[in-house]
């Protein structure tokens, strides 16, 4: 008899629901995105369904209607009635008795949620400290997987650290990004971020920073950062759909300007806010 | 309201089953092993109980009572009567709505199954063909994390191509290991495999198989293949847990030896199934 077993309970294994053999869960097998909705206007909905579907056919997963996905994501929304929410969900390849190579034809499992919006209005005034890590992650950082595992630990080291985020560092002593986040310097007139052909998220909050930057006057450079450079950045930030913009005001224990958030930083975030409404 | 969302169903959030909310799903949080039992007995049970404390370690799971685990393992293992059984089980930091760092004290979340072992006779007996596939892990891989999208996308590569199992290939042109497995080639008189000191899982059948070598009168390098190594190998053979030795016959489309298995391989493999008895 083939069984199963959770925690101290032994069950037949045909006894259990599907959601126990996820792929998801078995091998991250599967993909996701976070979305935010301000005063009840999802913000970035058709960039979000795009980069998930360039997820998807990443991974090969080949069977998702989009249109559904669009359609569940607004009816999640309407019928949770949050004004600021977080939308998270994912697709995973499906469930089936463990095994790396799996049929084709496996139906696809969906789970979404809709939260509140975890806004920090302290992170946001005050700006945050963040720690560097090694870049512990796979090569293929652009696919938006669940194989969090490096981001997972780097994160809860800054935490350790008593900082707000992780800063990762590839081996050829360039930043990335942000464990949970895009990351970016001001240096002069300058926004500097790193290039896409890096191993990153496509970042969709990125590309409203850079334009935000563009609409600021400010000239962008999409560039590695050292960590010399960030050390020395006369302001720094990081950027994500659930947060939009933080201030960095400290970097691996250094302060940056005068330890608060800079001009710039509250120009695009201003900027950045006026795309939301 | 927080709610989820399951397929096309809604949900209020709260009433779901705490399985939905496993970090394993969310970000892989977790570690995992194999274990085969040959004719009712449990083999290397202790070897892969350190590794399992090793990897839980590694990823900060402090909580869990190894004396438990060993003696879930005998029970479910008694309860199945499987006499040639694999057993999977792996440990996730637990379950809560989403979020990369969550409290030190959450309870993990331990799932485990015994199935039929799936010996592939005619593998063993005939050999398989391999294909490589650029090595995509993250850099951690001495943990034997629930990360393994990239196992996966490479394996599915190598059945693609008509081969049973994906050799990974390293930025260097080097071979680190099987996707599934842990990859061997016989050089004259010597063994030859990956070190543990690079990027690759501590594979406990490996170990057996350079004992079982050193038992063969075989000289064993520790050191990376190189892929012309490998093409112009005597003999080639993957190792795992849940298949012991399988001799590989085709190396990216060229044939290896006679296309047979070779002898050592064969040698080895009796070797090894005596430490099982």
């Amino acid at each position: 008899m083939q069984i199963a077993m959770i925690q101290d309970k032994i069950v037949p294994a045909e006894e259990l629901e599907a959601v126990y053999f996820d792929r998801g869960t078995f091998f991250g097998d599967g993909v996701y995105e976070v979305i935010r909705s301000y005063d009840g206007k999802i913000f970035a909905l058709e960039e979000h369904i795009q980069r998930f579907a360039n997820s998807l056919t990443a991974i090969g997963i080949s069977s998702v209607d989009l249109d559904q996905i669009r359609s569940r994501v607004r009816k999640a929304s309407d019928a949770a009635g949050i004004s600021n929410a977080k939308i998270y969900f994912h697709i995973t390849r499906g469930s089936a008795l463990r095994n790396h190579v799996c049929d084709a034809d496996l139906e696809p499992n969906f789970f979404l949620t809709v939260t509140e919006s975890e806004d920090d209005s302290e992170a946001k005034t005050k700006g945050i400290a963040v720690s560097t890590h090694p870049d512990w992650r796979w090569k293929r950082c652009e696919i938006k997987s669940l194989n969090l595992l490096a981001n997972v630990l780097a994160r809860q080291d800054a935490v350790n650290k008593g900082c707000a985020e992780a800063i990762l560092v590839d081996e050829a002593g360039l930043i990335t990004e942000g464990a949970v986040s895009a990351f970016f310097a001001i240096l002069g007139r300058t926004l500097q971020t790193t290039a896409l052909t890096a191993n990153i998220l496509p970042s969709i909050t990125r590309n409203f920073v850079i334009r935000a930057g563009k609409n600021t006057g400010l000239e962008t450079i999409e560039k590695s950062l050292t960590l010399q450079q960030a050390s020395d950045a006369d302001e720094l930030f990081i950027a994500s759909t659930t947060n939009d913009i933080i201030p960095v005001v400290e970097f691996d224990g250094r302060l940056i300007g005068d330890g608060k958030p800079g001009k710039y930083t509250k120009l695009l975030t201003q900027e950045f806010l006026s795309f939301t409404v």
